[in-house]
């Protein structure tokens, strides 16, 4: 009658495994509110019912990375409690908006395994699918984790490395909430650069900063019922000599929040081609970050445009100063202060 | 026209007296978006709308532990504003769920009085009573809290010491909103264990651990409206040469958390038979529990048993080396990295 | 295509430029459990919708504090983000209640201007309003705020020092939401003060103090999409020797809430006459504070008063330590512990 549930190790997975996790969760007001206080975001489309109603909706959706950053936490107790390290996201596509009062169920499927030369961990290749109350796919995304082996020596197999999509593309990108309507943002964010108002190679340094004190990223790391370790137990952190990480969902929250400046006629997230938590963040930390434009994609959808962006959040340092390495160069290209690489697309109305 | 609030010191007291609580409150979906921020809590029937409605209830009950936090809270300002510490409680009941829009209103009896024997101070024991809206008594609750005298000299009455239940017994265990439709309960959390797969004397170590921030605790403490000069004034402690104590209720609530690994099918907490703060827990202290099975109690009901259970909470340790001392045998018992030893009952789902 | 939003400098504004603010905010319940959780607000009106029914009052309206607080925040990325300091308020008018649900959007004009002697700085002085989804305007204030200029060489026009009034005029102090209804407070709070139980000159310590943490304004202050730099970018304030600023709105709302002992009937703020952050205040820092009653101003209502009240706020002292300097002395007058000086007026029952 053993109960210590100590998570899956990495010979626990195999290919082909389907995992449903426990719980359905349902999203409310309340958790926007949370939201808002702990990543201080004003997207306007989730910032006012009236917002959403001139928008062309009929009600205010939850901010997209509180639905993506609680359907990755549904996951971690199976996927991730033995992490050492999460190394990637690709093709996270934000197919739905989720509304307060809706439900989100998580499932996972094992789509690849690769055991480390060391044996003692190996990288879990998952693809997940998070679906709301009337069974519709709302979010979906492929993640890699290097997950630590219970023993070294267990045999493992052959390595299966899935091969995955560097660009979320077109036909899924979400755009049929989207009326003419869209365009009334300006009248809310007194901005009016539209999606023609962008060029492909444009900079922005947005201006802000943003200190990550301890209770806010514990408290946003529990309210997505996320479990890993590494973010709450100072006392085991500490005995191996480490501090206790920052879950990387919520610094893509912060630079998310903080790129509101320059990018205010965003109106949702549409993909995150690919992502990395480059290096560490801890509690004290001051995140900053840039944002370059990478593509410009015409949806052929008449009131909306995509922007593909390249955000890069550093550590201590101010949005001026970073760098962008040319795609590909991968982490190394990266200076030790950098802790998000994210390549991701939103939508954006067009005149 | 002195309106200096300074509560109530050990000789305002008499056996006998009875306080209505300032003021009611309204629980909501607010509070619970902070609950779950604040301790992590996963509970099943309190996650998902869905999750409620599969179990058979219309709607989503209000985490126990949120509503008795707040209810306790309400005590305080009366109660234990010129508290030492908090002894201890008996006879918990939660007698029936409290949902989003309920609102709680509570009652105190002084029911004992015990003058210290340096005379400057007393035990005081009193009979809380939080009913809803509708008048109904949603839970109940006798503790004992240790408070400081005005004045040593005052005169005290003869000590009067109530006799408490060791245990809450079946006739007040709460089974009535619970129909066959609560075995789909595995359906959610992925587990299987019912209360057929429990054993007396069975022990669990729940392999998380939670790190407690100041924000954190203040906030909860804050949310129940506790006033406790103990948990918010550093400046008062410091110049005391103590640091600001995290309220106990919030390292129950945290440990309750943390024991769902191993107890995920519990779809409610029935009673507190007994509890104890037996060493303070600051700020910065991380959290970790084990469970003992103490019994398993049929409940006649064809649906639902429950299983009374020792959880011990200790800071800055493993769950594995928390040791359970013999059952009476008190605080002495326990080393001082021991933060809580409370026996509670829950209801569990029968095969 | 340069789109790094800087906000403006002093030398950008101009007396009678009009300003609409991004974005128009939803306040809900959410929102409500978080201001209780991070103030600790007790507020009666505010604590429970049968509180709010009780009293005469269909729903349970907002605390005051809370639509200030994000009315305010939505002019700092145009008014205050380039500032060196929040030097004042002035006729603040709590003009109707605002409920969750409410929509707030804020407008400011430019109503005074006049540049420092230095030509490195001046003082900006809006007018600011914010109205509810009807269009109603709930809230208004003056405030006058330290802007750096960008070039101190900038020509700057003639100093314009716009005229406002000492005091809220009885005119503008709202009272028709009250009915006689509002005397049914006594049976919430359990406390018998009501307006005529308050003498002019009157002192109140309140017993309660608070320390802050840092998650706790940073949370407040986020809440509020409030962007101001100081309170948020612990890195580029460390590189000046300084330390992040608690937003002084947040300092307002705790010594509200610490003020609730004391004033417990009190219904609403009405006004807020003059308002001063005399001392900056710091995570860790201990407030407490003291009231004095400046004045009682019979409504001709039959229902409710008014009471005028100064509000002294100090750190890491005692409530009873504080001293009310003579009225017009300024901030000379005041140690340096003393954080705030608020002339405000409350709505309160009459027998």
């Amino acid at each position: 009658m053993k109960k210590n549930r100590r998570g899956n190790y990495f010979e626990d997975f195999h290919v082909g495994m389907r995992i449903r996790h426990a719980t359905p969760r349902t999203l409310t007001e309340g958790d926007r509110s949370l939201y808002i206080g702990l990543t201080g975001s004003r997207a306007a489309l989730c910032t006012a019912h009236t917002n959403a109603r001139q928008l062309g909706f009929e009600r205010q959706p939850l901010e997209d990375l509180l639905a993506f950053n609680t359907a990755f936490g549904k996951t971690v107790p199976d996927i991730s409690l033995n992490a050492v390290a999460n190394l990637g996201y690709a093709e996270v596509r934000f197919l739905s908006h989720v509304y307060p009062g809706d439900t989100l169920s998580v499932e996972s499927e094992v789509i690849g395994l690769k055991e480390n030369a060391s044996r003692r961990s190996g990288v879990v290749y998952v693809r997940s699918t998070a679906r709301n109350q009337h069974g519709r796919e709302v979010l979906g995304w492929v993640r890699w984790v290097m997950v630590h082996k219970r023993d070294p020596e267990a045999p493992c197999g052959e390595p299966v490395v899935p091969a995955t999509q560097p660009v979320v593309t077109v036909e899924h990108l979400r755009a049929s909430d989207y009326t003419a309507r869209v365009r009334e943002i300006t009248a809310m964010t007194c901005i009016d650069d539209l999606w023609e108002d962008y060029a492909v190679g444009e900079r922005i340094d947005h201006p802000g900063a943003m200190t990550i004190n301890d209770s806010d990223h514990s408290i946003a790391t529990r309210l997505y019922q996320n479990t890993a370790r590494a973010h709450f137990d100072g006392h085991a952190v500490a005995a191996g000599g480490g501090k206790r990480l920052v879950y990387g969902g919520h610094v893509i929250s912060v630079c998310r929040a903080l790129a509101y400046d320059g990018l205010e006629n965003g109106l949702s997230i549409l993909a995150i081609n690919a992502g990395s938590h480059v290096n560490p963040t801890y509690a004290g930390d001051t995140i900053a970050c840039a944002t370059r434009v990478l593509d410009k994609i015409d949806l052929g959808h008449g009131h909306v445009g995509a922007l593909r962006l390249r955000m890069i959040g550093a550590k201590n340092a101010c949005a001026a100063s970073i760098v962008f390495p040319e795609p590909g160069e991968g982490r190394a290209a990266h200076p030790s202060n950098v802790v998000l690489d994210l390549d991701y697309t939103i939508a954006i109305p067009q005149r």
